[in-house]
């Protein structure tokens, strides 16, 4: 099957994809320099420049902001600590309320300190999301969990596939269209049921689509991902069931590497995904 | 729930856990001087001795021959690759036969070279296995499907849920049996549906149990495994499931780390393996 290219305005950027040579004005400005039309900035940079102040810069320069990163850690061994992760996680959802973001994109947090308990771990990510999401409705913010890769379970988020986001949805969210799950072909690209959870988190559930490519032997478990093009993934096919499914968003390029994209001049990073977009996604 | 410690008897050692100070013959010594009582080679390791010599040394020791390992790779661009492999694995059931293994283990292959086509190397797997099975029934040696962790799924394999590996048991050996899988904590533990899905395989279908640990840090993704205790997998829930579900079998330990034990001791690792069964197994 031939898949056509995607549509080149709906091409994002997530701000990880960058080193630290630009800050977020800079990214910004860049993003409207190769036609980006969204991006989805991390809290840390905001933080840099000022949530009022970034939600201008986004919206003057013609940019959608697509999702707001940088929250969850519901897990933690005492109960202080994880009304912590929940404080915060209503501060994100002030920002994202701010930013007028797409979605708040959640990182739900992988075992407490010193834990062997994942389900466990699992209620705690089930309470810190309930309790954050009548918030995040007042706030007319939607949450996004993202599954992330099992490599990450112990560290980052023990919510590992489609479906186990997706049963928190339903369970959280019956009939609602507050909470929603992120997809990044990196975390979930070889689950052998992503072509079923797509089509059954539907238009409704489907807040975020990141892309990136796997590479073959990736050195580390962490920031070693390819652009597109350069690795295992399908792109087009993963893409191809978000459209069947209903998903009309934006595609994040989301590549975090630290030895390769992170070392080059960002403006050539840039330009390599809006080629890339169009010929390998 | 407080779970009892395992009975002794029933630790093997994968030689994948030492590194290369010693040869094959100098892990059967090892294994017999440290008590361990089931010890399972990779084909690499039995060729330095010649199968039926190591067969006799196995035995002579006191130790079974718990697994083989170093066969599958099903998946390849041309004919005549995938034919090489079918006929690597059937010799490799000779030799499990020689050996008188409980099961041959199956490393069934990633993706081809240059290959996005993740569901045409699954079909190439369950050809491979298909083409393999009748040659195992006549041998009368078991094969087991390693499913192994996701983050391995482009290299090493497409089967990356015991969901899927006893998928193709069933598709492929309905009612049979001789096809199952090896449950190794270290690819599965993450997985939301670990326990209703060694459950589903039963004593029919769970040929081997492999233990290590997860590390809450591993630098990079092949051979960093953990002594177990020393990580994030809560080792005696994960074996007391595999005891609810009729297995009897040994636990391997098959710590791959390259950077940590293998550098140890031969002697000094056994020992620990040995301490670390009783205590956090």
């Amino acid at each position: 099957m031939r898949i056509s290219p995607p549509n080149p305005e709906l091409l994002a950027l997530h701000t990880g994809t960058v080193g630290k040579t630009w800050d977020l004005r800079q990214i910004i400005d860049g993003c409207a320099r190769h036609r980006f039309r969204g991006i989805s900035p991390g809290r840390d940079r905001l933080k840099q420049m000022g949530v009022k102040e970034a939600a201008k810069a986004i919206r003057g320069n013609g940019l959608t902001p697509t999702g707001l990163y940088g929250a969850g850690m519901f897990p933690a061994q005492d109960r202080k600590a994880r009304e912590l992760a929940i404080d915060e996680a209503r501060r994100a959802i002030e920002e994202a309320a701010t930013l007028e973001a797409e979605c708040l994109a959640l990182t739900v947090g992988g075992l407490p300190e010193d834990s062997k308990d994942l389900p466990g771990a699992r209620e705690m990510v089930r309470d810190g999301l309930g309790r954050t999401l009548d918030h995040a409705r007042s706030a007319g913010v939607r949450l996004a969990i993202e599954p992330m890769h099992p490599m990450h379970c112990a560290a980052q988020s023990c919510i590992n596939t489609l479906a186990q986001a997706l049963d928190l949805c339903d369970e959280l969210d019956r009939g609602g269209r507050a909470l929603g799950v992120a997809v990044d072909v990196y975390h979930v690209w070889w689950d052998p049921q992503l072509k079923a959870q797509i089509e059954r988190a539907g238009e409704k559930r489907l807040l975020a689509f990141q892309i990136s490519d796997w590479l073959l032997a990736p050195g580390t478990m962490l920031a070693d991902r390819g652009m597109m093009g350069d690795g295992a993934i399908d792109l087009p096919l993963i893409r191809s069931w978000m459209e069947e499914a209903g998903y009309r968003g934006f595609h994040e390029a989301e590549i975090l590497s630290a030895a390769s994209w992170w070392q080059r001049d960002p403006d050539e990073v840039l330009a390599t995904c809006r080629v890339r977009h169009q010929t390998a996604c």
